[in-house]
């Protein structure tokens, strides 16, 4: 960390910085640039421009052209949902195993992980006054179920926490319903999260927690919940939105309403999964890593093609293009596919925990968990000069358009580690249209994805990954960025 | 009928058909008119202008405004789905009955309709072969079950009719999956609706058929299907379509595919359901009637709320909007709320089979039965002098944009005995975003409608409910037009 701090301080005093207004556009004409940057730095860059072409071509209309939509078809049609703990998460580790090694990757390796294994079990949840209705409903992972048989309550519902804690102790024995507004996923999303912790500390006896997502067919999202030390632990389940604000609409009308909820949610300790790693080994500053990332795992009620199979096969199919394309940069090209992402990180957890000593060589990560759609650039977590060499990198991405830069970067839960580390970490930006309506539903399929959109997003991940790796200055880390845990999107 | 003709013969000679080109908007200005129309009849309809816009605003912005939303809301909210043989179905009825015999409409009634009752039972489907998969589906209704316990069967997927012809007898002994391209409603429902038998003619033993819609989350369609004398009666379903998808691929890389299908369905004969019948009696012609009709029943799996509640709405509102306005038009207005149009329209045919001698006074007959969305004007099915007539009267609802005329009609089943009378009979066209997206799923819930859209769809009605049984003429009957049984939508 010193050395870097005291390079970045000659570098500072070297700066081009002119600061151009009016043109968003990094630009290094007459020797200036937009932002800080060294101008034979944004020289370097911009000589990669022919390969990046060279790239892009292989993916869209090379040999390269609709791999990875087949690819992550036969991945998701052959081995269904990869919960945590199933054999379906297994026969997948080991497919993504077999390839690589097949395909004669360096240091192709299963890495154990510890974990517990959260088993959904049968559950359902039905409103039987005012009148009988069977709810569209799905628990929430890590929720404990209801081993004493169902819970049959009155019910209140609520649009907030401040709404419930107004309520007093009229909580007290009764599932809260959480019908909280939907904002977008990352304002809404503490509701799934911490929404059962609410209701326990209410005295509530079960928290059933409208959907995040702002379109619905009846459908209930899964996702992570917590629990908090010293505040009992009551079930947790989503609902459909339209039954959220059924729910409501009964409750505002002075209705009395009795739920009756049933999960057969445990969880089993001291399980192992895995998680894959494979390099293609950088040409002469082997040690030094740009780690890119996506998880293995998905929830158990979709296919998980959204979430995060597309992540997981553009990150291979990068690797794959630019071995076939005989590109070795300088640095090595590290594929991760975590496991265990959905239940908190788990897999990267370990990963970093196992490889710590390691983590001062990683020079950059990338992450894609937010759905492979067609491109838009880069979420950046970095100082202002990484920001600014990834600013000139994106000009190279052109051709798909694909220049967009967003500072700081939202999700990317297991690149955390490495944010707080200072790592340069990056996520991929996408014309996203359908993400937070099939996240963590049974309509995470296929059949969402788009096959062009995947090839311009795993040359954008070939370009950027072959770039950074093969640059002869590393981006700088940042020293002053910190992240707080949980604060990822999950 | 004869009446009629003679007439006609004579009023044709005399008609004013300019026949201007260019603009589609009619107009008599200066004596002519784009169609076929009489100069006084043409003024006659333009003179209604004030009183529609009366009407408009009543719905819009007066004391109607906000109801046909809130009365919906709680009927759906109170009866849940109103399935043929269901108590939610018999309550909601008598909370029609309630509701118009208290607003002291006329001739309020609940007429006795035999109905066989459908019950649905337990279902699934299970991929077992070549992996695990529990497949997103619903039965479709009047079909049979698998009374000696589930089927499991190899299976075959086809992607037509023809392509199961082709095959001879493969399918023999097997499951057949239609996984038929979706082109439209009414080009691929063929497949829901006959599929069963296509499938047992070619030796099948069950059928499961892609769910007719082009969007889905992971959302199974129901519906009615069709059985045919001599064929022997198979189960048939329909899938999510992402999981047709899924078969049909893993199918083409040639693997084995086993399917365990179980269904409960069965058939009870010989029940009573009710249509709901009332009148805003004629000030003059009380004899004559326009109907206005919908449907009350709905399938079990969704809330009604589109298909149909919407339409029982509006036309029940459009009526205690004239009540309440003290319009009363010179002939009677009839609302007719059928019961089992899910089933073939059991609860329009009796009606039409018990009234058949007062048919002959019915001159007009509305129904809305694809949603209630921001209306757009008419789908219509009458001679060209008729259209012409709605062509003038649609001027009316420029106010609320909805002056479109679409010939003929597509929908209305309920209507089908009448249009095959020669009645002018016209449906609600939308500008609907997602009525096949909801259509007979989980997802037909309140949550997709509007109440701005509902008041707009509601003042359509009245204004044209009130302009019909108030014009000094009638709508010529058209004498030519034929339907074919089965032809409208289901």
């Amino acid at each position: 960390m010193s050395v870097t701090k005291s390079c970045s301080v000659v570098l500072t005093a070297i700066l081009v910085c002119a600061m151009l207004t009016g043109s968003q556009t990094p630009s290094v004409q007459e020797g200036r640039s937009e932002c800080p940057i060294l101008v034979e730095h944004a020289r370097e860059i911009e000589e990669y421009k022919p390969i990046a072409r060279k790239i892009i071509d292989f993916f869209l209309s090379g040999d390269m052209r609709g791999r990875t939509y087949k690819n992550l078809n036969n991945f998701v049609d052959s081995y269904g949902p990869r919960m945590l703990g199933s054999s379906g998460l297994r026969r997948a580790v080991t497919h993504v195993y077999r390839g690589l090694t097949r395909q004669n990757f360096s240091n192709v390796r299963m890495e154990p992980v510890n974990i517990p294994v959260w088993v959904r079990g049968t559950e359902s949840a039905t409103l039987l006054r005012p009148r009988l209705q069977r709810l569209s409903m799905v628990g929430l992972g890590d929720s404990v179920g209801t081993p004493d048989g169902p819970i049959r309550a009155e019910t209140i519902v609520v649009r907030s926490f401040k709404e419930l804690e107004a309520l007093g102790d009229k909580a007290s024995g009764k599932i809260v319903v959480f019908n909280q507004e939907f904002i977008s996923y990352d304002d809404s999303v503490s509701y799934r999260l911490n929404g059962a912790i609410a209701a326990a500390k209410a005295g509530g006896v079960a928290a059933l927690i409208r959907s995040v997502t702002n379109h619905s067919l009846l459908t209930p999202h899964t996702g992570l919940m917590y629990y908090q030390k010293g505040v009992p632990k009551i079930p947790g389940a989503c609902l459909a939105t339209e039954h959220a604000d059924l729910l409501h609409r009964l409750y505002r009308r002075g209705k009395k309403l009795v739920i009756q909820l049933q999960m057969g949610a445990h969880t089993i300790q001291n399980k192992t999964s895995n998680n894959v790693v494979a390099d293609l080994p950088g040409a002469s500053l082997s040690e030094k890593v740009v780690l890119i990332s996506a998880h293995i795992d998905s929830w158990d009620i979709g296919q998980g093609a959204v979430d995060d199979g597309g992540g997981l096969m553009i990150a291979w199919g990068a690797l794959v293009g630019l071995k076939r394309l005989g590109l070795r940069p300088r640095r090595t090209l590290r594929v991760a596919m975590f496991t265990g992402e959905e239940f908190g990180t788990l897999g990267s957890n370990q990963y970093y925990r196992d490889h710590a000593a390691e983590l001062r060589d990683f020079v950059f990560a990338l992450e894609s968990d937010e759905g492979v759609f067609s491109p838009r650039g880069l979420g950046f977590t970095g100082s202002e000069r990484a920001q600014c060499i990834l600013r000139h990198v994106l000009q190279l991405m052109t051709p798909l358009n694909a220049t967009v830069l967003e500072v700081p970067m939202l999700g990317g839960p297991d690149l955390d580690v490495l944010v707080a580390q200072g790592v340069p970490s990056a996520c991929l930006l996408t014309r996203n249209q359908q993400y937070f309506t099939v996240h963590h539903t049974s309509a995470d399929s296929i059949a969402v994805l788009d096959t062009a959109e995947l090839d311009q997003a795993a040359a954008f991940w070939a370009v950027l990954a072959f770039v950074l790796g093969d640059l002869s200055f590393e981006v700088p880390r940042d020293i002053t960025t910190r992240v707080e845990p949980g604060m990822s999107r999950l």
